[in-house]
């Protein structure tokens, strides 16, 4: 029986891996609908009718649809809830630290790490110029003042938001990939707890099933 | 009896604002502990210890703290669910329309406005001198993108996530305010369901509650 999920993006986004990670985790069957942005599939119906912005991942279950990788992800771990791996919880106060630390994700690490990966992986990787070197060290100068405070949280817990594998590790996943391949990985093994912790959940296997989506 | 809530922050503060109308709409009593900002009081201990971003708001819930406001917002919300207006939902895919729009509240509306009013509303207010016109302008037509998108959803029901005032629509009420008090009202007015959605939410009984402490 064909897969009532779709995911319509591309594997070296991190927004697609980002959803593709959580749906492995929940131990979901799905199809990646492969969209070629290099003809602006994603600026054009019916792709805009997924999501309005124009950006990927679109996402559908049936004929229920939404957009935004980290909607997606709370969505795919409220519906399954009985599949795979808790990365929520029903509790209010666990969900709240949950929620904490995937904004924290969102508005403090993304912004920093996004920097240095479109500088140091992206620009080069699709052929549009070199990295500027200023805007890099200002992405690593951030996203250092960022894993100072990742340092004495995981100093407390084993992961952000206590001792279980939650949503708000998960979302790091695509972004700690690619900063893992250059010389920001230097950062991250300064900070022995962030280090332990990046290399624990770099080694889930739902990872590296998605990883292995890019070499397909 | 003292309320167990807490909310650290300043009335000018649309972080902060976000926070107290959600309590508004929730019907508790809480205590709003000013933070002295010229004193950079959220740079140092105690107030790190709620936050180690050193970001207003922080929040205390009894011996529970958490900070993020819209990580606060929805722990409200699912630990007080009985209590005044029901602004999340227990059903997956209702919450995911709801997440969908409290991500593009937050990466796309929240991104365009702050630009507005950093330039336009508190840079005078705080000194910090005059408008930058090209910041502002540029500002200001993202914001016209993204209302084009909010435009056609609102055509379509009367609030971001449905027929119910949700968190959605609430996370935008700090903002908002500022940008009625702005020239870019006018990109407001200038689409129909746009303009009758802000003047339904800005309307609510909890919003005027928090203009109130403004003055107090």
């Amino acid at each position: 029986m064909a897969s009532s999920i779709k995911v319509h993006g591309i594997p070296i986004s991190t927004a697609t891996c980002r959803v593709l990670a959580c749906l492995y985790e929940k131990e979901l069957q799905f199809e990646l609908v492969n969209v070629k942005m290099h003809e602006e599939e994603h600026k054009k119906e019916p792709f805009l009718s997924l999501n309005p912005f124009g950006q990927i991942p679109g996402f559908q279950d049936g004929d229920f649809s939404l957009f935004e990788s980290r909607a997606i992800t709370q969505y795919i771990s409220a519906n399954y809830a009985t599949n795979g791996t808790q990365l929520i919880s029903q509790d209010p106060k666990k969900m709240g630290a949950i929620l904490t630390w995937v904004e924290v994700e969102s508005h403090h690490f993304d912004q920093a790490a996004m920097k240095v990966i479109w500088e140091l992986c992206l620009k080069p990787m699709l052929g549009l110029g070199e990295a500027d070197a200023a805007v890099a060290e200002k992405g690593e100068a951030e996203l250092g003042k960022v894993l100072d405070i990742y340092e004495k949280k995981l100093a407390q817990s084993t992961y952000l938001a206590g001792e279980s594998f939650t949503l708000a590790d998960l979302h790091h996943l695509p972004t700690l990939d690619y900063l893992m391949g250059t010389r920001s990985k230097k950062l991250f093994e300064a900070r022995p707890h962030v280090n332990a912790w990046v290399a624990d959940i770099m080694a889930r296997p739902a990872w590296a099933k998605v990883l292995a989506l890019r070499t397909q």
